[in-house]
């Protein structure tokens, strides 16, 4: 039986979603229970995997148990995974169904303080604490949409086949003073949504021009392109198949 | 020279508010930072004391050194303290201002979620995650509202002079799933707050009749009252002199 998940996690206090020798992780700790619940070995397999201190809302994960009842299974997983971690839904689904290969949309919000700074929220919201041209970032922004090759804007590697990806839509939302910024496109690579919000702010405050995101993206060179953003702001939102 | 400092703070992590032999505590971490800068020992006087967990928008408290720069102070300050505490503002008093003896009202709020649960406001927000029903709670709160006494609502001990408190206000605000109920009084007495909410969601829950609040008040007994809500939804707001 493959079974999918829906979970939210605090990511604080991780080393990242996915699992590695030696380290705390979130894949770790839902396997190692779930693990325990099915007296057996299991393997998850999500949507794609956040970094460090980077949260989520409604990440996705399947894997492959015998069939039991799921809400039990829900109930049961919940009370003895890490209270940073919530099991919000399972489901089953079909053989075939995979949580990466599946993936037509992706949806990531990072969120920006522009006011004071409020212990609260430090590991929740990047405290920038400053103002920030969002005409500017809007801009900006527009360059980002459609199809492009964003080698500029993640860590190049070997083990990618493709920097190409297609970005439908970047939406920018302030309340209370906290800018909250929407990617939706049908995949991000690695820091690539830190990088293009590090650019975005490079240009709301007067660092770079609005313009220069279309040379660094036509570079192809991720030396040029600036600061990355702190992981704390960014939250995977949805994950649409 | 008598300073007035504005600082919140996440509870968090402290054991409360107050210095305490071998605790960490807010206290501790305020007041060896200021004697490092003004290298002699300093100490501060606050509002009151906030319990284990319970967090400040906006605590008060004055302390007495030499004239020096206030922007320079708490600049220098914010940057020793722990990131989880951030002095807002200082400014300069009158030599007989005093912190808690001038204090004139006392605002506190209480989070409480009754959607589903959300890893990321585990430490911020009450997860109750269940139905209230607000209306009884709201009839329940008119009691507390003016001058009673509320040992029935604290922790008694000998070195309380008065258990008479003066409650102005109790107000309910309902957004997204997330109750928020503001206080307003004179003073408060230690768990007072949190253990009116915690006879409100009794109420709220059908556990206890709106009426109940009566007798309770009446009996100056702590024991019939119920249960004291958790500390990580309150937050103390404002402090007016």
């Amino acid at each position: 039986m493959r079974y999918l998940m829906t979970f939210s996690y605090d990511g604080t206090n991780y080393n990242g979603y996915q699992k590695q020798p030696n380290k705390n992780t979130i894949q770790d700790n839902i396997e190692s229970n779930l693990s325990k619940i099915f007296n057996t070995k299991i393997t998850i397999s999500a949507s794609g995997r956040t970094d460090k201190g980077v949260h989520a809302l409604n990440q996705k994960a399947h894997f492959d148990a015998k069939d039991i009842n799921i809400a039990k299974l829900r109930k049961s997983l919940n009370k003895l995974i890490n209270s940073d971690i919530y099991i919000k839904d399972i489901k089953k689904v079909n053989d075939d169904f995979h949580a990466r290969f599946n993936v037509l949309e992706k949806e990531y919000i990072y969120r920006i303080n522009l006011g004071e700074y409020n212990p609260m929220d430090r590991n929740y919201i990047y405290q920038y604490n400053n103002n920030l041209d969002i005409s500017k970032m809007k801009k900006a922004s527009k360059y980002f949409i459609g199809t492009h090759n964003f080698k500029s804007l993640t860590k190049a590697s070997k083990d990618i086949d493709s920097y190409e990806r297609t970005i439908y839509s970047i939406k920018f939302k302030k309340k209370n003073n906290i800018l909250e910024i929407t990617f939706k496109g049908n995949g991000f690579l690695r820091y690539m949504v830190r990088n293009m919000v590090g650019l975005l702010i490079e240009i709301g405050s007067n660092k770079k021009e609005v313009a220069s995101v279309l040379s660094i993206m036509e570079a192809g060179n991720r030396s040029l392109s600036g600061i990355t953003a702190p992981a704390n702001g960014l939250y995977l939102k949805n994950v649409k198949y």
